[in-house]
């Protein structure tokens, strides 16, 4: 009864991933997967572990001993965060400024949490002052907002006063940070972040699988106190401590190849230097919006809340974008993305993150974007956009 | 402030995976990993999730159309099943003859069940008629048992009869086939399984990752009847069924790569033919229980429960089975496993799974075991067993 399935070679096309993740992955990563297991047990892989556990330390720039990727993509990190900082009864304030915020509430929500709302726009930071007044109408145990909303390319600022309004209110903080972990500054400690978690696929340029979740003392402090279990048996990080704190016993199998790919794309960062890495985002994604705003088109974020490692670019007047996005897929091989939610078919969505973000990305982007919305019918100026992106990168 | 970690090349010792799994994984597989990305929701993405769905339905022996890998490790699919299926208030019968009962009912528990259990001792399968007078008892809406059981090496049979009980009773059969799936004869359809899940690290030799998961109509129906949303967003099986059913719309980022192996490893069960690999796994497995018994040693598992993947060899009095399997890593590169639970020092496990399961690996067990347990002072025939192992070898 033996059925030969007719199904062929793995033989994917050869893309430039420029979209809101996966970015394209270096080739030490990539040869880091092809790796031999060992046991999840093995002497060997409990150094693995304390090594990456160290490097994801250094990227998110935290003491925090409960460092760990989590077994799964950025949202297993993300709901690990919520599931468990989350007790049936508490008051979450989320963010309406995004697509992340909703998951989030979607999360709190299932977690048992009550949730409240601090407003702003879609595309559009929250504001200190929108942040202080729903803490005083809804006394909030936790507040939650995204550091870089991958859905409307804007970039949070004012953290430190955001997180000192909760902290003086005794809430916790749980920040997402997937879009900006390792290509965008962030300083975990500094700016008193409780909970931070994150993507690998993003400025990592890891494939996805496993994923970074830090938590400081405070935010341990509350999961301890919790009268409920967490309702996740996998992401349980009472649980978790076992075997990625000291005792290192058995919970679950780690993804032991995903862990040797983000151990490695962690060492990159760190050869690379943090700093750095955030200066390079900084720099080619400059170069991108110049390029981008001298042929006429406007970015969707103002300048003191653009987010480098994702580029919100607003549809020229008359253009489809469904058209654009499908036209450089399939001629150039390039992938970007289209908007979502309340920016459906208003934004261009154009990642610049990890090792995706090279001068040999952005001007072909340039090319080909230029060349995609002129059949399109978009009165720009390529020319003038593609000098001013080469002057920017030379 | 960049500080340059040291942390060298990944360069992990080459094991001989023969543990309760992660077994080794076919060089096919490893290459698989080092492929490229392309996007989750690039048209060749899509593509490769069809083929991998259809190759799970094979290797299931299922037409289930919701047949998936879900994004994690095997708990995750095990989770995905019991949140899911399992609404608060429901009864739910799970067993205690393992290490995985436990899980189950922890996992039971937390999606708001009521738990009850059907009993048989460590190491032993259930038996029919316990679960009939179990099911008399307590009206279970949900009944979940271990097909293979990792931790005692104990195969579960007359699977047919305790599925028959259930759907008398209408309620929801749950199994895990974590060691079993591609390895041991397991008919999902045929038997009356609602929903199956199992890892990838198993009799499937592919690094975990990315885990199957099967359900039938049955078992949609009772989740689409749910009056609470499920505990978890991650795993929610609905809103997965956005991304890998028709409509292919976005949830969250799949894990690419471990796709893309699990696809590659699952090609490797088609091309050998699901009955051929059964039989290898039986035949191999024979060769070495053979041996082991001819040394003089008993096998835990009586002939009739012994599960070919995972041999749980009693450890010989006197013997200190932490030695034993602390040298066999250390001097012969060789990952067995110690027992857990009501088995812990009682039983070494011994896996022989996918592509671990070989002649080669199997006769260089035999060896570096017989004289293992000769050092640690065993009284055993070590000769005897050898020329047993390499006699049914041939």
């Amino acid at each position: 009864m033996t059925k030969n399935l007719q199904i062929g070679d793995l033989n994917p096309p050869t893309r430039i991933l420029m979209g809101p993740g996966p970015s394209n992955v270096h080739p030490r990563v990539l040869r880091a997967m092809s790796t031999p297991l060992v046991g999840h047990l093995d002497p060997y892989f409990l150094q693995i572990m304390e090594e990456t556990q160290e490097l994801l330390r250094y990227t998110f720039r935290t003491k925090n001993e409960y460092t760990i990727p989590v077994s799964g993509t950025g949202s297993a990190a993300m709901e690990a965060a919520f599931a468990n900082v989350v007790e049936p009864g508490d008051t979450v304030l989320v963010p309406t400024n995004g697509y992340f915020g909703k998951r989030m509430e979607s999360m709190a929500m299932r977690a048992g949490g009550e949730i409240v709302h601090v407003d702003a726009p879609w595309g559009e930071p929250l504001q200190v002052e929108e942040v202080a007044r729903a803490f005083e109408e809804n006394s909030p145990d936790v507040f939650a907002f995204v550091h870089a909303e991958t859905s409307t390319g804007a970039l949070q600022h004012s953290v430190e006063e955001l997180t000192s309004i909760a902290h003086e209110n005794e809430a916790i903080v749980i920040a997402d940070t997937v879009t900006s972990l390792g290509g965008v500054e962030l300083e975990v400690d500094k700016w008193g972040i409780d909970v931070a978690y994150s993507g690998a696929q993003k400025c990592l340029s890891c494939p996805p699988g496993a994923s970074p979740l830090t938590l400081n003392e405070s935010a341990l402090e509350k999961i301890e106190k919790r009268e409920t279990l967490c309702r996740s048996w996998y992401l349980d990080l009472g649980l978790l401590n076992g075997y990625w704190g000291d005792d290192r016993t058995y919970h679950h199998t780690a993804p032991i190849t995903s862990i040797y790919a983000i151990r490695e794309a962690l060492r990159l960062v760190n050869e690379e230097g943090i700093e750095n890495r955030w200066e390079r985002h900084l720099r080619l994604a400059s170069a991108l919006k110049s390029g981008v705003e001298a042929m006429g088109i406007e970015m969707n974020a103002k300048e003191e809340y653009w987010l480098p490692s994702l580029n919100a670019i607003r549809v020229p007047e008359g253009v489809d974008d469904i058209n654009v996005v499908k036209l450089l897929l399939q001629k150039y091989n390039l992938e970007i993305a289209r908007g979502l939610g309340d920016l459906s078919g208003k934004i261009f969505r154009v990642g610049c993150m990890g090792h995706s973000a090279n001068a040999h990305n952005i001007s072909y982007f340039m090319m080909a974007f230029g060349s995609a919305l002129q059949k399109e019918g978009a009165a720009i100026d390529v020319k003038a956009g593609l000098e001013e992106t080469y002057r920017k990168l030379e």
